[in-house]
């Protein structure tokens, strides 16, 4: 039985499209982050960093969204989310992985918290250069869908993709939004359909795409 | 055999060390950053973010040094760079290695490439920012090492250490840097005392800590 403390629609999203897809029991205990419970003692105590997701794996407390992928899917190897240890496939999903989390979820901390770089709200220059940045990885992912595609790992649906659409989404509101670039929406309309994201949507109230 | 593409001292230094850790034959190919290496149509090719370091694992290129951490850790377990599947010890090393790729390396990319903010020199506001950001994971670790340490698993040594060695070492003309912090400073005093640095030293031409 895992635990997961949530938030909707933040990065705990894709640990808890991965806890679906493997089917395990767990329960969720949601993190009010308008009431800024994140930063509650008890919750400082599981997760130093005062961020959503933690997940309780047999008692211990353990966080970063994307070593909690790699970490379900390595426990869970029936439900296939991760290609087996010696594979290129291997290769190729601890690459994305990495890269989605280090280039586009940390660049977007700038983007949705403006207070990190100093100030309440970025100066234009710099939040045109944040924008950028996001898009410039766009660029990157879609030159790779569009001739490798239409799922990160070629023709097969992997846990990783969980995490692309999940950073496509947060882009929704943003000038150029990620499901502009055609390659991209495919990957995103694909992950949609999943039983998993409709089921997500449910469980954690979300109504916006 | 594997060949690392790598520039001195970057973070193709923890892929590097890894190797040196894991005796595997290996060859290295200097990309000369000066000369803007990382961007020739060869490399791009390997490497389509033009970023060192790449690895080429029987004939494919893979890249994200977090992600090749794993990846040679994996391969060669003998080298118990990483605890097995399905240990505490495991979960806690994925964890530390995601976030060190995540909110250390990425940060440190703004203090050191003002331009991806829009700038050639970041204002002085923003440079605290950043100067801050880098000193709250100092903070972190110091306190997670001054109770769990000396090494990021507890007693033992294991490959995450070399990541956060790294790190600690971009930190040495900053304001304040990671070693002022005494139970860094202690970690890294153990990994700078490794057969494996020292050789590095040699082989990369570092002269300065």
């Amino acid at each position: 039985m895992y635990t997961l403390h949530y938030s909707p629609g933040t990065a705990s999203m894709v640990v808890h499209l991965a806890l679906l897809e493997i089917g395990a029991p767990y329960q969720l205990k949601l993190v009010d982050i308008d009431k800024r419970e994140q930063f509650d003692d008890e919750y400082l105590k599981l997760n130093p960093g005062g961020k959503v997701p933690t997940l309780i794996i047999e008692g211990r407390a353990v966080y970063e969204s994307g070593a909690l992928l790699i970490i379900l899917a390595e426990r869970h190897p029936e439900a296939k989310l991760i290609p087996p240890p010696g594979t290129p496939g291997r290769d190729a999903w601890l690459q994305w992985t990495v890269f989605l989390s280090n280039s586009l979820m940390s660049t977007y901390r700038f983007w949705f918290y403006p207070q990190e770089l100093g100030h309440q709200e970025s100066p234009p220059d710099i939040r045109a250069a944040i924008q950028r940045k996001i898009e410039g990885v766009w660029d990157r992912i879609e030159a790779h869908l569009s001739t490798h595609g239409p799922y990160l790992l070629g023709k097969e649906f992997s846990g990783v993709d969980l995490m692309l659409t999940m950073l496509m989404r947060w882009s929704r509101n943003m000038p150029r939004p990620a499901t502009e670039w055609p390659a991209l929406k495919r990957q995103a309309d694909l992950v949609r359909a999943r039983p998993s994201w409709k089921k997500l949507y449910e469980l954690e109230g979300l109504k916006e795409w």
